[in-house]
């Protein structure tokens, strides 16, 4: 049995591109794995809190140290990282805002990357002092961009900030291994957009039953 | 005479690195030109609202058709923009978190870069259809690094999700010239820190005097 982290960040709860991604991936992964679990985060309709001061320091007090307010401060940290800990599948729905990730997005990984919980710091390691404290987790992509030509060798490509960013927090997220699919050109609304759809829609199978068969 | 927006994003209220290299820059300003205004905007410690699925539908209502309620949600997007609006120069004060924009200053952009105000959409232009509708002002980015490496052919290029993406942005905000300064190395607290600190410092007085020299 298998346990997926599925986070929905767009603002938009009705006719949201990433959601319908989303529950199209999750239906396909439950209808051949019906009786894996499923948690389900939406910092879109909820955003975490943003990275405070007192998070700061409550983050960099060792545990045993902590005041109570300290403690609460962490609680929807703590819950955030417990979700991600109890899965190895995590399936993200991140719409392109602005060129990279919606704020509640960003807000839920500066929840989520803490040292002592999800990564080490190792302060006599004078060039790459971080390491992740989790492994072997499955990270899917699922994001929508308003324009085209984000890839690899598009006219976009110094534009992506989203997927690149993405790739490089999953890292200390203990991910191992990332998919991505992506719809353009909803911004046109055009027969650009739906074709990249249709063709998302079908990806998202293709991977959903690739992976199922993967896990345990 | 001038108008500076100087942003601060930094969740850390004491000992912040960027907040002490923002006001480094205002002090060197104010100096050389005392008369000019400066625009403060603290969404280190007040997060603006993270965008909403009625934040969306009010943007892309006209003026003229929205109810009092799409107003009022736009509210503070009016304000943010308007101080954008009356300044010629940004300076933005932005540590980098997880490898990029704080949530909150993240959350600035996504309330300023908005349809028919900062951006105008031409739905006839099949490639490039969105266009600035401010010019001609000067970003500065202050920035603080925990680790190093993030400038070009550096060993962390491909993880510097932050200038890169502010600079995207700041085209939507009506920026025509980018400055950047940074300091680097804040985890290991070494002298490489301590110089890098130094040197940021020297920067920001060099930077701030250039530029005021070549104001109105």
């Amino acid at each position: 049995m298998s346990t997926i982290l599925h986070i929905d960040s767009s603002a938009r709860l009705d006719r949201s591109v990433t959601r319908r991604m989303g529950r199209q991936f999750i239906d396909y992964w439950l209808e051949l794995r019906p009786r894996d679990v499923v948690i389900y985060r939406d910092v879109g309709r909820n955003p975490p809190p943003i990275v405070s001061q007192a998070w700061i320091a409550a983050a960099f007090t060792r545990e045993a140290d902590r005041t109570d307010e300290q403690s609460e401060v962490l609680f929807v940290s703590d819950e955030l990282i417990s979700e991600l800990e109890r899965s190895q599948i995590i399936v993200i729905g991140a719409p392109m805002y602005n060129y990279g990730m919606p704020a509640s997005l960003k807000a839920w990984f500066d929840m989520v990357i803490r040292v002592g919980r999800t990564f080490a710091f190792n302060a006599e390691e004078k060039t790459w002092p971080l390491s992740p404290v989790l492994t072997g987790k499955t990270l899917v992509i699922l994001s929508s961009r308003g324009e085209f030509g984000f890839e690899p060798g598009g006219i976009r490509e110094h534009m992506n900030h989203l997927e690149t960013h993405i790739r490089t927090c999953a890292h200390y997220l203990g991910v191992t291994q990332t998919h991505f699919i992506c719809t353009e050109y909803q911004e046109f609304g055009d027969e650009r957009h739906r074709r990249s759809v249709a063709d998302a829609e079908a990806a998202i199978g293709r991977l959903a039953r690739s992976l199922c068969h993967c896990g345990p």
